[in-house]
């Protein structure tokens, strides 16, 4: 219960109890989405993005609409700053624990997850996300491992751990196929065995038919949104989740995961992040209008920790240029990747193919130094990383890391139960509201 | 009216309506604080300040229980980034201006701001702040200038400018003796030919009795929390401005701004910045039991915007360390001015008088380096800059700017009326909601 909804309750009638507002919230569904390094300032970004050129009206975007609060983010360790892991484990189960833990908590001693609690409750499961499927973030909801490297531990896990004698999952969609042998007794054969009806690309996943099923669309993470010919892939992703987990009729457990908004900024790509932004927002806006036609679900929104200490605006001055940014129209990594194929082509030719944006004779040089690095085998990101740093200086887009960082990030909630995620929390009170709210207290 | 209230309302009673809630929040005072360039990595570092040591228990800061919702920032022009002038006239207005505006809009035409609107209701008003009175923030709830720069045009507004036949200023605390001349006839002889009574230091501003009233307790900017026998001085200065204007019956309009945090931001002097966010952080906590002593009160606190670019967390590491932060005891600028004084002693000598961190050989030749530069009055801040420098490489502080940033910022509200702020909101939203509950809407 939350002190707003006292607050007003107590303005309007005096003998109102919490009791009697709580009765009224019953959450049958819960979705649950991340967005792995989206700290503040790429919701922002987002926005203004959106917005297109400068001086336009700004219009609230799903984000913005949704928000009601913020979150700490620390593990357990003394170090302020968290990994998706921890930040993972604290999500899933209310549980601090240390960078790498998966399901587990200082004592490497399994803890109990909202998935598990939903699996108890006779509910049904999925996870979403556009990296592997046992990745850090899903894992956390799902498997028990002492480290977030152990991915075909994780793997099996998801296969053969059982709760009330049922896998953890009825529904995996994303990446991942390496981790998941379809070879005859390999991972994706047993869940076949299982009755899980499976697709192995975007054209497969929308033919999903029912429960349990599991899509695992590319060996290890996705493509990024805007290299692919699905820039909306995780609102599809979404989309078919909702579809399939709504026939059933005891009420469901979806966690959707933004990954590589994460990976855009270990990669400090702007471009990159605005396009995974973009995809994750309208994986929301399909969850915002299942919960409006489904009044009965809880939607909470949130990110695990900022990545790449973005900041809008750099360097003492005072704009920050998306439009500059939209004239890239791949990723750092995409275009990097052309340009070491081209091997001896300028690099000017592959850029121009790819982005409208002006380099100067100097930035191509740096280019071309970064491409030579590269293809003597001295570095695999030198090329990639060049590129970033020339969309940053020209769209004046600040980067501190290539790693994480510990400000709080934006809570966002929305349906039943909504309001009970106003204001400042820890990570692991979402975890504590959201099984609370799950279970009807 | 709020669509949180009103969820809550029409949960428990179906024939409650909008205004029957709205009816019982009456505001009768409005505190009004805002942290100069207190962007969400400043309000996430204060925690981790105030914790200690890391592993601890982390305490809910005063941000933390009042945190309510975030604003955006952004100017109406094409940048996406404000300056404290722009942002200072929406908040105070609701209106968007240019970068540099004071109280006027786009065309360069006053505004109506909440502090002329308590004054035509009849409110007593005042301001207070840690830089001069009439810098950009304070000045855009006073004056209407086409420029911050017109700092003498903005103090003779404070003097002259007439709402309902009264100066627009029952209060003001801070700094700016430069601009309120004590001569005869100069602009603070004026005001004491009004009935202003006088301060012009920490022990007189305390000994002020009744309102009018002004202390104006250093030539500009007053020094910072750390660097002065009051690192407490927001707080003292917050508390007599609440013991004075709550002696008038007819309620009061008050602005709070802790100025410098922004100008620890410019210097991207992380030890400077948490030292003048404990000292707003303790205002805080006077204006929020100052509401709970007169629940008819309306507390809002938000940022102009973010300076500085901070991130918790830099250079791939994923750690923050504010306890190595607070092994220095004075801000930058304060140990390059001792360490200019002492001219050829070394730097390590002086270092080590304000400071427990150890630096390296190599630290102390670059400290070195830069009194040189300033010694020869190439840079008035080579010196601090380095200084800075050596703090965050230690602490683990990114910075990417010596200007502003585009990120929204926090928003908290305690109070009557405090949950028309939940969610994402314009910083002219905040305004217009201000005055809408000052007038009863």
């Amino acid at each position: 219960m939350n002190k707003w909804t006292v607050l007003a309750c107590s303005a309007v009638l005096a003998g109102c109890t919490t009791t009697q507002v709580q009765q009224d919230v019953a959450v049958k569904n819960v979705i649950f989405m991340i967005g792995d390094g989206m700290g503040p300032a790429f919701v922002t970004a987002h926005r203004y993005d959106v917005a297109g050129q400068p001086g336009n009206a700004v219009v609230p975007t799903i984000f913005d609409e949704l928000m009601v609060g913020a979150a700490a983010t620390y593990p357990n360790d003394d170090t302020w700053v968290t990994d998706s892991a921890a930040s993972a484990t604290a999500l899933a189960s209310g549980v601090k624990s240390y960078n790498g833990a998966i399901g587990v908590d200082g004592d490497k001693l399994p803890v109990r997850t909202m998935l598990e609690q939903a699996r108890e409750a006779g509910l049904s499961t999925g996870v979403v996300a556009t990296s592997q499927v046992n990745h850090a973030t899903p894992a956390g909801f799902v498997a028990n491992v002492a480290s977030r490297r152990m991915y075909d531990v994780i793997a099996e896990q998801y296969v053969n751990k059982r709760i009330a004698d049922k896998t953890m999952l009825d529904l995996m969609i994303g990446g991942g196929q390496t981790y998941f042998s379809r070879e005859k007794g390999g991972l994706a054969d047993q869940l076949k065995e299982l009755g899980f009806e499976q697709a192995w690309d975007m054209a497969q996943m929308q033919q999903l038919q029912s429960l349990p099923a599991m899509a695992l669309m590319a060996e290890k993470g996705m493509p990024y949104a805007i290299d692919t010919e699905h820039p909306d892939r995780l609102k599809l992703m979404t989309d078919k989740a909702l579809e399939l987990l709504s026939t059933k009729e005891e009420g469901f457990f979806l966690m959707v995961e933004g990954s590589l908004i994460d990976w855009c900024g270990h990669g400090n790509d702007i471009r990159c992040a605005l396009g995974e932004m973009h995809d994750f927002a309208g994986a929301i806006e399909s969850a915002k209008a299942f919960v409006d036609q489904n009044p009965d679900t809880l939607l909470v929104i949130t990110a695990d920790h900022s990545t790449g200490g973005l900041t809008l605006g750099a360097g003492g001055e005072y704009q920050w240029l998306p439009t500059v940014v939209n004239q890239v129209e791949r990723t750092a990594s995409f275009i990097a990747e052309a340009m070491v194929e081209a091997k001896t082509q300028p690099v000017e030719a592959i850029w121009s193919q790819y982005a409208k944006l002006e380099l100067s004779e100097a930035d191509y040089a740096e280019l071309e130094a970064a491409r030579s690095v590269q293809l003597e085998g001295e570095s695999k990101y030198a090329l990639s990383d060049a590129i970033s740093k020339q969309v940053a200086k020209y769209s004046y887009t600040g980067w501190t890391t290539s790693g994480h960082t510990g400000v709080d990030v934006n809570v966002m909630a929305y349906g039943a139960g909504a309001e009970a995620f106003i204001g400042y929390q820890n990570n692991t009170d979402i975890a504590k509201k959201i099984m609370g709210l799950m279970q009807g207290d």
